[in-house]
């Protein structure tokens, strides 16, 4: 191009440029306004919110720590094969452990760079399973054989229960342990197919030993599932001992730096001691020895425990969704209604706020539920410890239900934010599907939700029994004592305003809970016999009541604790005025959320009226406008680093399509100008000289 | 192991085998007895759903010619890196352009055999958006210089509108065209890294033409957005032409055997005969002359046209989901009520029924949709053939909110269907994490969902103003005509079964549908001025209240044609008997679903009473029940061969567990037994002699 036509270029397009680019505004700009707005400190909020600002700083300083490895870089997180995530992985966890030896970082912050780093992998469960499974089932000779081992990583364990055909029904386990007394050792053995293990993380390619669980016969007596311990492969070589085929089930929906294996025995020989005998026993002789009853106390205990943590972690991850929702929503602009004008932030679409905010007001709530119910478990462990496990019962109870809402909240809700973000929430540096896919399998391990709504529901059904035989009802389901009170009530709600107080809406998810619980206990009762049947058809063909009962039940739990929390807070002190503002109206806006998204449940017995729900609905919009100017305000409340969010459209400074740009070029097939189907595919059809070639 | 210790291990697990197995039932044995309650001949079905036998027929023959070529096979799909599903998706098509080279088969064929593959590539938009735009916009020279070249594959187009900060708003485009009357060209430029082009299907690496939607400005003047075609990469050599930088955006959260690309341009001129002429015209002298009116209509018609196809397509995709998880659910048995007894078969609980069985109604009232769409989309075809526009508009109407409403029923249906296969739903050898999201991206692209229900709220609005000032509402809008008289009419269900009568459930949604037309109405009335402002805040802040008109809008209209579509049938016994009282019984599933769904919208003005909902709910677990034996049957008329659905889980011999054993030997991390992690990273730290080493 002669250089005369190369300036009429420039200047050509210089002048177009002008007119396109006049009234675009730089998403940077955006979020500087946005954070100007608000009516509170984030800085404060997300120091109460995180424990405090120390906490916060440490966990800065760790990721500056941990920008010296490489083990810790995740800028080709969205990139990786398989073997690259499941590599990443291991060598992850290794370098952790490294750093607790080299910079003597403490388990709480070895804890802290895991969770910041958010990429699991083959020795998840020999942290999460294999060791506390060691300290609460093996007797302390068998404990000092194996702990110090597992400590000192000379061996990697995991926790081998769910089979091919079962992981609800833990009793109808097909793996075997036949004692033979004979030789004094277990034959243990995979009679099927179906009963191949297949699940446990880092069983694949990762772990040397297992804690298994397997149906102990004894003289051809099915003693039920017990725990076994069991090395798999050799130390040196790592192949499989004998008899024994093992390997990866292949890659998931997401989680897939983990190595989820299968296990299959054919015949293999275990000594005596390694049934683990801390409750159960065998003896050389074959006498066997049941568990006294604190030994179901005790698994009962650890399967509470995990959930408590479950609910305990739920609403950070719908934080990190909100968080990278909210700020992409908050910069994104899209359709002026002028020609020229400026476009409209995505975030101000009614529609977008009603998708947000909610959810927004959700990770808040169970924020706050998380810290009761670990402080329950806490609390129950502590009475624990002087052999007291009367607080047990309702602590399951209220943790099955909250487990379950908890994570379908969560599920559910990134997914809302992925869609809120369009076209580049569908991409992978946004982060967002990352997050759906890896935290989705919540609402399915540790007890698939429905089954744990139907636990709660169960517990709610007993205590409305007693409740009706005279006796009051305790703890979670104290409010139970006046259920049949509750039928005859409506809403005190007298104008749109009053929609907006906490014990109003509270009452209305009580009234549901009491209501539903009623009808759940009148249903199985019209089924079954005089007695209550929680199993067979009675309980089978009307588990729909039942589950909406139970989630009834925790929605009021969740509710009302949001409300109860946010309420200390602020009789406390514990942030000043204008955040204190800002959480009750998150309250409110939640309740609110909360009651409108079910209406028809309150509507149907006229416990609310035609009438005072379009008030209601009206003063939820109203009060999702006063939310909207804190919105980011309340995001970075969160206080999430960007090395943790990892995300392209979350960034905190708003300059989201310069980090798509930049993500791009981590892209695999940018690795040639040609791109990898070229040379030997495209090329020869596209420079073909055939002629007679067509579609 | 002495001869003796082997053969008494054999015969201790033996006996015990005897035990844990007694009770277990073989998953194939389950879909015998499943095929063998059902009322009617899913083979008739079949067919008649696929457009006859013959249909089906030739698909499994080309099924069978598939399994000739390596491009065709599916085993290893759920094992692909990036690349090779990359390689894949190309291969793939250019085997099908071999297939009706050398195999003489048709091209309505080929349609056939790319949809039994379901691996989208780099050619995707070539076929589906580069040709038919030439074919539209180009003028005939144009087409006579370009298409024979597309159709031989001598260049590989793609269609280049989206941006990295505009998608939705394409007047708010940033790359431009400016002309350059001294040579006469197009000066074509990114003035900005957000005007970079971004998402084209195979613009990353394989495109080498591009339709380029670009502002046309003219002596500084900006005429708007207009298409262009471009030459962007070497013919010889792949490599990007001078002045352009283009390549692949990363992965995605499906979608991934496709180069979804970006391109930005840095003065790059092309000829003036490259500016797409049929319509609006650039003389070489730079008179410009504006596009005549029926150009708006007929790039109004394309977009119709693909919105058409996705309504057409979306049944079909639910109906995969369902398929899977209804077969898994049935020979999936967890938890016995008695010790040692039968387990249940999963579908056999009233939740998972509940959240199965609705969806089974929705696949077949979807695909019933898509039928009637596709058929009033020829009707206008047939009518513009011959100038006539006048069914465009109803049809925009009645596409915008069904193609809103399908993709938002089917993603969130098939995510559903995942969940209720429990753990193994998780993995991708069940294909269920595949088909989610893959589908999902359908809420998104050709009008996210939001925006389209705003777009059928504005047609409803307008309808509903038009019946107040006196003139009647027509087509898909007709029954607004009645809208206000239908504010103070009650449901007439007078007792339980009133609910199965389709007219009962029809009228409900028709109610509804009109309520909140009116109220929509009136919301933009209340906040806008004398004239409707379908623009600004007045439309801005009550979106949400259209969109849900817009949904109950298009709710009606799914059910109307469900049980229109189904009454034919029967009327004309295109199916016989046993196999039309199937389907009437879902047509009463799926409309008492959806009312049940969204119960508060018919409570709220008491169109429906609380003892009315009652018998509602009652009458719909009934329906429920009636529907599960046929539950198998009514999957299996959907015709997918095993091929199709490539899952582990909705085999159809219900074989799934051997399924699961034999797709993991296809992991990537089982190539070794030691794993791809043992030599350089587990080892050294296993195998340490350190004793100081600690975690």
């Amino acid at each position: 191009m002669s250089q005369d036509a190369q300036s009429r270029a420039r200047s050509l397009a210089a002048q177009s440029a002008k007119v396109v680019m006049g009234s675009f505004v730089d998403p940077k700009d955006d979020m500087v306004r946005e954070r100007a707005r608000a009516s509170f400190s984030s800085d404060e909020l997300a120091g109460y919110l995180n424990g405090g600002s120390e906490v916060l700083q440490k966990r800065k300083q760790l990721i500056a720590l941990m920008g010296q490895y490489s083990w810790a870089d995740k800028r080709q997180r969205y990139h990786m094969t398989r073997e690259e995530e499941y590599r990443g992985g291991v060598q992850a966890m290794l370098g952790i452990w490294q750093l607790m030896k080299e910079e003597k970082i403490t388990q709480e912050d070895a804890l802290e760079v895991r969770k910041a780093l958010s990429l699991p992998g083959g020795l998840e469960l020999h942290i999460g399973m294999f060791m506390p499974a060691l300290m609460s089932q093996a007797t302390s000779e068998q404990q000092a054989e194996w702990l110090p081992k597992a400590m000192k990583l000379r061996i990697i364990g995991t926790y081998a229960q769910t089979e091919l055909a079962h992981g609800t029904f833990v009793r109808g386990l097909q793996t075997t342990a036949s004692y033979d007394r004979d030789s004094q050792e277990f034959v243990v053995n995979s009679p099927s197919d179906t009963s191949t293990k297949w699940w446990p993380g880092g069983l694949g390619k990762t772990a040397t030993h297992i804690i298994l669980m397997a149906r102990l016969f004894n003289n051809g007596k099915d003693l039920g599932p017990h725990s076994f311990i069991m090395q798999i492969r050799d130390l040196d070589t790592h192949l499989p001992l004998p008899g024994i085929r093992v390997g990866d089930i292949g890659p998931k929906f997401g989680y897939n730096g983990v190595d989820n294996g299968f296990i299959k025995f054919d015949h293999v020989r275990i000594p005596l001691n390694n049934m683990m005998m801390r409750f159960a026993k065998m003896s050389p002789e074959g006498k066997y020895t049941a568990p006294p009853p604190q030994n179901a106390k005790a698994s009962y205990s650890a399967l509470v425990y995990v959930r408590a943590t479950i609910v305990e972690e739920a609403g950070w991850y719908l934080a990190r969704s909100v968080t990278i929702a909210v700020r992409y929503t908050a910069v994104r602009r899209q359709t002026a209604a002028v020609a020229g004008g400026r476009e409209l932030q995505v975030l101000d679409y009614q529609n977008t706020a009603h998708s947000l905010l909610p959810l927004l007001s959700t990770a808040y709530a169970l924020i706050f539920m998380g810290k009761t119910a670990m402080q329950r478990y806490h609390d129950f462990e502590a009475a624990r410890s002087n052999g007291d496990f009367s607080m047990l019962p309702d602590l399951h109870f209220m943790l099955s239900g909250l487990k379950a809402l908890g994570t379908t909240l969560v599920s559910d809700g990134a997914e809302a934010c992925r869609r809120c973000c369009g076209g580049h929430g569908y991409s992978m540096p946004s982060g967002l599907p990352t997050l759906f896919a890896s935290y989705v399998q919540n609402a399915t391990w540790e007890g698939d939700n429905n089954v744990l709504y139907l636990q709660a529901a169960r517990s709610m059904i007993k205590g409305l029994a007693a409740v009706r035989a005279g006796k009051p009802a305790e703890g979670t389901a104290a409010y139970l004592t006046n259920a049949w009170q509750e039928l005859s009530s409506t809403s005190r709600a007298s104008c749109a305003r009053d929609w907006r107080q906490p014990p109003v809406l509270i009452d209305a998810l009580r009234h549901r809970a009491a209501r539903l619980g009623i009808r759940a206990l009148e249903k199985l009762q019209a089924a079954g016999h005089d007695q209550l049947q929680f199993e067979g058809s009675a309980w089978n063909d009307n588990t729909v009541d039942f589950i909406r009962a139970a989630r009834a039940h925790s929605a009021f739990n969740l509710m009302q604790n949001f409300a109860e929390s946010v309420s200390a807070v602020s009789k406390e002190g514990s942030v000043s005025g204008p955040a204190s503002r800002a959480l009750q109206l998150l309250v409110s806006l939640f309740g609110m959320f909360t009651v409108l998204s079910d209406l028809g449940d309150f509507l149907e017995d006229r416990y609310i009226t035609g009438p005072m729900a379009a008030q209601l609905r009206e003063e939820y919009y109203a009060v999702m406008q006063e939310v909207r100017p804190d919105a980011v305000a309340l995001v970075d409340s969160f206080g999430f680093e960007d090395y943790v969010l990892n995300s392209a459209l979350g960034r905190y400074d708003g300059d989201v399509y310069t980090a798509l740009l930049e993500d791009a070029s981590n892209s695999r097939l940018n690795k040639t100008e040609e791109g990898p189907a070229w040379h030997d595919i495209l090329k020869p059809v596209l420079t073909a000289k055939r002629p007679q070639a067509k579609l």
